[in-house]
């Protein structure tokens, strides 16, 4: 077997989101992007369960630091899942958004991968409102302020990489974390 | 060709949900759902894109009901969302509890099943967000009501499927509005 290749999977990732801009997701199969990369298929199928995944590389991450930032945090719920989400915006995405830009793009245009974005997003969420359940907090609030964290970290980023010359990230999840409160906020 | 049947589109759902629960979504094919109604493939598929569909046939009168009644309603934008969903839950759903459970126990059984779930679920919140906007909402605000309206039927929804005994489903809205409401509510 192979020694283990530090950086196999974001040289694979990488390639896939150039050959999904390049020639669509549909034209590009995973030959083409383990050629790309240097390594072949049986590789890109250790790593990766489909050629969808490909784009989902960074998924894993982002949800372990939501976690790990709200575990550690002593605000109220919906303040320790937004706390999350910003130090997302701060750690992962502050320099990529061209690389966001690039990745939406190609989802916004294939309905296979925007129901997969979709189930992501479902499971985010859901790790996100197990992880405050383990912290004591109720199944309800849990379930709520976790949806509502995924909320607004969607709502931010959908306008940080379709405006032209959007403000950071976090400063967005910031703006849209008030514009909830006073959405919600009894009348 | 045939004669418009009154009651055709329900009678192939009802077959489909009896199937789906007595035999398994994977194991029903659409001649047996038609076979079942006392009617043909063809007619199947002149109402339903597929298998699938066949569960979701009310999702179109729950989101015209919702943005019916938004759009009616005076109240605030979130308020508003959830006025519309309160009357979804006193004219759809009052009476129709046990066919919620055998519905969403076929759905959670199935990947694919809950894949077009989340899809429904996407769809119905853009449109409700539409409505909004329509209204003269702006656009982030627009969204965040819709999403947060649409996150308190799904919490409502899931609790009045799974609880024993559970109460009726405007009541639960009405406490789920509530518990979002503190939840996001400034500390």
């Amino acid at each position: 077997m192979a020694r283990w290749q530090p950086g196999t999977r974001d040289r694979l990732a990488a390639a896939a989101l150039e050959l999904f801009r390049e020639r669509g997701f549909d034209q590009t199969t995973v030959t083409d992007i383990a050629t790309r990369a240097g390594l072949d298929k049986r590789t890109f199928y250790r790593l990766f369960g489909d050629k969808r995944e490909a784009l989902f590389s960074g998924g894993q991450m982002l949800q372990d630091m939501v976690v790990e930032a709200l575990t550690e945090s002593d605000a109220a719920p919906f303040d320790a899942v937004v706390a999350g989400f910003d130090r997302v915006a701060r750690e992962i995405f502050a320099d990529r958004l061209e690389f966001a830009r690039a990745r939406q793009s190609i989802i916004a245009a294939s309905p296979e991968l925007t129901e997969r974005e979709l189930h992501k997003m479902a499971s985010l969420a859901a790790a996100v409102a197990a992880a405050l359940r383990a912290k004591g907090v109720g199944d309800t609030a849990a379930t709520l302020a976790a949806e509502s964290g995924c909320t607004v970290f969607r709502v931010a980023f959908a306008r940080w990489v379709s405006e032209p010359g959007a403000e950071p990230l976090a400063d967005l999840i910031a703006e849209v974390t008030a514009e909830l409160r006073a959405v919600t906020s009894a009348a």
